[in-house]
């Protein structure tokens, strides 16, 4: 069977973006890519910093209210019909929910070949490029370095922590059906 | 019936970003936003500056070719589906081919209420926000301003060469059913 | 005397970087850009969110502290210098203290030929045009729309309410000396 | 005598960018940060693709033309008159002329304490990183690579191939007199 969609999952700056970026570069055919940040700008500005939406705490801790997952659902139920009408497709998430995050996506996916990657980086690397980019609020690398991955279960994982982007995406691709 | 989707057409400049941004500020629901400009990003490097992909030349044509047109029928059953689930989107696209592209998306959009709305803007002021704007190839403008409308039906019309993005958002919004 | 430099003052979403843009393009020489925008990029991003740096509150009012000024003074004697070394130079800034903010551009571009432009904007059209930006905090314009004028003296004014950002930089760069 | 200029130099996705973010956030005092890409904003977009401005080639060669030297010459000028005035700065460049290129700068700088750091990185691996971040034209890291560095002399060397860039940020903010 034809792997149509890649997973990837793992918490802030683990190098998810980078990653996909080579994938998009790597793979023969070309894939579209799809993600948190991009399903983030798709909302309306008011949801931000709201508790119906999205809430980033000044120490780096996340939370989503009840329209931001309305929405997610409804995201997640077009980027499978994407897969489904015949486009590959890259996305990296922040399985915020664990398990249940991954239970979301395998509902919507269903019957549709998925490639599930976790992507781990050392919290304190992590950190470090948090502050490298300069543009995320520190602390949620460390937050989210292990609880994102917590009974998500992988084809495969990447680790970023001593590996380049390039060389992560050229294994997973390895693994494409 | 409910609108569930409402499609914003007009050449480049013409104003569609100012007014999707205002009408998910002024519409009571929360409504996501895609466009011609997301698509692209979600697209791989490798398709940009490409026969197959989306070629921008030097006087601001623009051309498409098989593999974006593959992928663009894909992205749009997306829209299509995430509507379908339940969300309100906005998109704002180019209709490059004018009738052609409206009827790609009326059936990727069949049995969901769409508003389709014209976004007019007099081709020397869209020239001169493009160099305002200082962001595009210089020529895109002129080139669009009236081809994208060619043969195609609206619900209604606004025009931005003296009216202010909230102003139409507001029009726009009064048509929501 | 030849104009080195061209400072335009006015508060958010009045228009300032369009015109900016605008100039370079229809000046005949090449003038370097600078602004309020690009030296806050150039600060660390530990004063931002900061007492000591620059603090914008959820409903728009902006203060600034001592490190910020101290950076500010450094920053424009550069700009100064730019110009004294022959370089034309747009600055776009937005006069928190009014008369005040001027005056400290004045002792550092002492002889220096200086062209003064305001940039007005009706508040309420300002208003909309933060909206239709999305990447504001709302509130800015407005709270800063008149009083960035207060006791400023100008060589002359523009107003983007009704004016394209580029016939304003026409009328500016037919005062250029 | 305390250092008042950090000079970095290195090929194009060498790290530098990230080293100097680490960096604003590791240094006991607020330090501003420029370099080549701030000053290429500034530039008129005009002088972008132009034989007197700036030219990228397809394969990623870089030249620069007669405008853009002139300008050059007076944002280098402004940046030493930063220093003087007290402002600790961070600069990243490119020194497409190598020991030409810090010659510039060091007579711009006379009479300033500056710490000059290299910043190497495998071609191979700055190759990867360039397919990684996606927004540079291919070929750039590799033709830069080594030939920035021939016939500049510096204060200190870091590798960013198997070090963070908060690590290299460390070694370096230790350096600082």
């Amino acid at each position: 069977m034809t792997t149509r969609v890649i997973i990837l999952n793992g918490g802030s700056s683990s190098g998810k973006s980078g990653i996909v970026r080579c994938l998009q570069a790597v793979l023969p055919e070309s894939w579209l890519a799809f993600g948190v940040d991009s399903f983030v700008d798709a909302m309306p500005a008011k949801l931000q910093a709201s508790d119906a939406g999205l809430d980033i705490g000044a120490d780096g801790t996340v939370s989503v209210g009840e329209e931001f997952r309305a929405l997610e659902a409804a995201w997640t139920d077009g980027i499978a019909a994407m897969a489904r009408a015949g486009a590959g497709i890259v996305v990296d998430d922040v399985f915020l929910g664990g398990a249940a995050s991954q239970q979301r996506w395998q509902k919507a996916l269903d019957g549709v070949e998925v490639l599930w990657v976790g992507v781990r980086c050392d919290s304190s690397v992590a950190e470090g490029r948090e502050v490298a980019r300069g543009d995320r609020v520190r602390g949620m690398a460390a937050a989210q370095a292990d609880a994102v991955h917590e009974g998500v279960h992988y084809d495969l994982e990447v680790d970023t922590t001593h590996t380049e982007s390039l060389v992560c995406a050229q294994t997973i691709a390895a693994r494409v059906g």
